[in-house]
């Protein structure tokens, strides 16, 4: 018998202890899509296939108090980014180190600690992010610090890189006569998740202030809230941002290709029901609407207002492994004010879309 | 002795599944390769060193019913494409689904289930394609289904985008009148592989109807056959493609930069052979030709036709472990037909190659 | 007791070697620059978080006597090459076969065998490389052996592109009469790692010749020495190139954007000394002078002169695992001399850099 263990395959003690502490994950959203736009100038219908959410993820725990995380993810640019050196594909890359048994110290690229349930949900399980989040700047690189308070409230504190890009590159000549690139394009960002009634009710509330150019920047705070039971969870988001050189791009498309909105504020509401109908299927319902205001400083104008519908079906047909189907109808409804169609050269439209899919959030290791 | 087997590392039994489950390959062909063209206006001679195919491969079985496979090739630009939004060196991302002993889904981004054995080939192996796969789309999103009709008999049949791009990024102002974008770039691919004779004759035929344009396509089919015993395996192709609008892009080519052509026709043969000399040594060779008319509405006017030869040797030096040193000879001789000679700026030419390498096709985990 | 043993999950034996020969590591360095070019035209600030350093490495032992060996560096562009077909993120992708005891051939894309101890550290190590290796291809495709003629002294010798991409791509319009596409743009490469003492006393000593353009190449040589004991060590690096058709580009760069340097020289001094204070401190100090010569073929003009100086203190939070926060000050003065200030539109400057930040070097599996 000793023999017999002996020939045993034996797996050294140092790589047992890796291999029991390493992830490595592929998550996936695939979908068919059938979409039309309408409305003004807008005419376009579309069919096709597309990979929407496509990514390997690697996370280790290497010491007691050291964690790993890194996230590749192919459907964005690999083209490295002139300030932190790294593409758009890689929204992760960062250490965990903890400090104390209340305080953790985060450095690298990761995600900024910006507040809501919208938020919360990677791009795999989001099928259309409302205004703000579709385009603002998800992964930059920098420092965090989280805080357990207590048992049910943690504080997160982060300094940030504002851009992943330099002034030039971002902007190339379009610069308007008060805009220079400042010393550091530096963002700072708070936020608390709170829990209250044994997790019954959640929130993540987040306030932020970056600079974008020289002595101008954006103010964004998040109010997110969540109610959860049994086979409910309801959640609602309230944003608000105010910037004094638009980050978000909405405005600045608005007036034309080589100009950057100034004074720009965006206001939102969202909202997403899940609702378990039985083990193998869940409803989902998101609603959401984005306001842009222009010239915030002076006369305040309401240039536009953006609604979203998107009643969701999922169905999971093995037990114990999250593979979905999904099902969902996505309704964007862009309704322009009438300051913005005499003033410039818009007019409201619709997008009406049909999408049925599979999401896999895969554990390979 | 308990003491013994406590301090033993154990590795969970969910992470015993998965590292069971899961295959992580490298696939190498790396070359050095001496060259040149002759012919008309060719007159270029060159020598370098080459990484003809490095891909990285991860697969798993993550579910009794639910297989995964992903392979990043890193020879391939990584510029996310407009349509299915992966790059082109992403050219596996997908979940095989068991429906059935005899049913399998496929959805996410994979092979077109062409036919031929050229085809079957990886790039690992093959040095250099006949002109349809070499300027054809291989990888693709969309879904497929598998059917096990009898144990001999396979059939597939695939729903797939016929672009990774727009129309708009791929032709940009190239638009001749009578093009439209299509609602749909979509591809009908079938094919059968048949097996007879216990294995030693097996064919892989398809058919395939793909739209580029608005009512303007391509209607491909492949006649694949191979027989193989102990020591040979023969295989002979059959390719033939109707291209209402040319996308291999070789007649377009002929024509000029701003042209497409429409109502192509590719025919080609294709014949590779391989030979076990002993267990070091193989001998391999491939002959092809391919012709192209263009016209073939009206008068069908021959432009050209390619050959193609490839003696080449393998020599693996491990016994029980793939990994091949090779010598080859390219040889590829383009002839262009009076009637190109006379109405368009071109010339036969030939290449001639030599090509010494290894193709490892590397298990790592 | 059987049916304990029968329950165990059990690790294929086959996987179980794979596992213990496979290893995955990610290397990572990030940091937090503030920085400031002062001289001449040159006025300007910076604060910014960079990722300096992000790497994924995938080594593995697949036979007794095949190993590989990849790195994907994701702060380099993954544009895939026109002459080697990799991009430059992907560093190494080769195999090493040990052909006999003492000699064993590489073939990819690897490290060229260029000496001295600057060179001997990853980049994750260097905060700054002087501008030889700062300007220099390192990674290239070819071939590579290496012989241990005895214990303590080993050769190397190589093969290589002498660039990753054709000369079109690379120079664009950019031509000299004289200048023309050679047949092979090749790098031969040959080094010396010796070792005395006990190993107290190290040597890497390289010679290399590559043809840049047809008839016109680059002699570069490297005298690298150590010496080492308990707590110190002590490298001294002596670097000379000569430069038929300028390689590295500061000559160029200072001609203007549309011209490329002939026969220029470039000789540096390196220094580097690295002591530890204690387990869990070290200070490291970098000294580097660099010199730029023009018309080395007859005036031999100085051009200038770029001074370094980088002290650094490493702090490693842990015991038995390496993860380092640093802390260093970075000066580079570039001094030009009298004739380039009269001849070119240039100016001294310098640039002073504080940057904080940590090093690790994750083993994963």
């Amino acid at each position: 018998q000793e023999n017999d263990s002996l020939k045993k395959p034996i797996i050294p003690a140092e790589k047992v202890e890796l291999l029991k502490n390493i992830n490595i994950t592929f998550d996936l959203r695939m979908e068919f899509q059938a979409y039309t736009f309408r409305g003004g100038d807008n005419y376009y219908n579309g069919l096709q296939f597309e990979n929407g959410f496509t990514a390997l993820g690697i996370s280790a725990k290497l010491h007691d108090r050291l964690y790993f995380n890194f996230r590749n993810r192919f459907n964005n640019t690999s083209d490295v980014q002139s300030l932190d050196r790294l593409g758009s594909n890689i929204e992760l890359a960062y250490v965990d180190l903890k400090l104390s048994p209340s305080f953790n110290l985060l450095l690298g690229k990761m995600t900024a600690f910006f507040g809501g349930y919208e938020y919360e949900f990677s791009a795999r399980d989001v099928l259309e992010y409302n205004d703000i989040y579709g385009n603002a700047l998800a992964f930059v690189t920098g420092a965090g610090l989280t805080y357990q308070a207590f048992e049910n409230h943690k504080f997160g504190l982060q300094i940030l890189n504002s851009r992943t890009m330099h002034y030039d590159d971002l902007y190339g000549d379009i610069v308007a006569e008060n805009i220079q690139e400042p010393d550091w394009p530096v963002a700072f960002v708070g936020n608390w998740r709170g829990s209250f009634f044994d997790g019954k009710l959640e929130t993540i509330y987040s306030f932020s202030h970056s600079y974008e150019v020289r002595d101008r920047g954006t103010t964004f705070f998040t109010i997110g809230n969540k109610y959860k039971n049994d086979r409910l969870s309801l959640m609602y988001d309230f944003h608000y941002s105010y910037e004094e050189v638009d980050t978000k791009g909405i405005m600045s498309r608005i007036l034309g290709e080589d100009q950057i909105a100034e004074d720009v504020r965006y206001v939102e509401n969202w909202l997403r029901a899940e609702y378990r109908i039985s083990p193998k299927f869940k409803g989902l319902l998101t609603l959401m609407t984005s306001s842009t205001y222009d010239n915030v400083k002076t006369t305040t104008e309401h240039i536009r207002t953006s609604y979203g519908m998107i009643p969701t079906i999922y169905y999971s047909p093995f037990k114990d492994f999250d593979f979905r189907f999904y099902l969902a109808y996505i309704g964007r409804y862009y309704d322009y004010s009438d300051y913005a169609l005499d003033n410039f050269d818009e007019s409201s439209y619709n997008k009406n879309e049909v999408r049925i899919g599979f999401i896999a959030p895969l554990w390979l290791l």
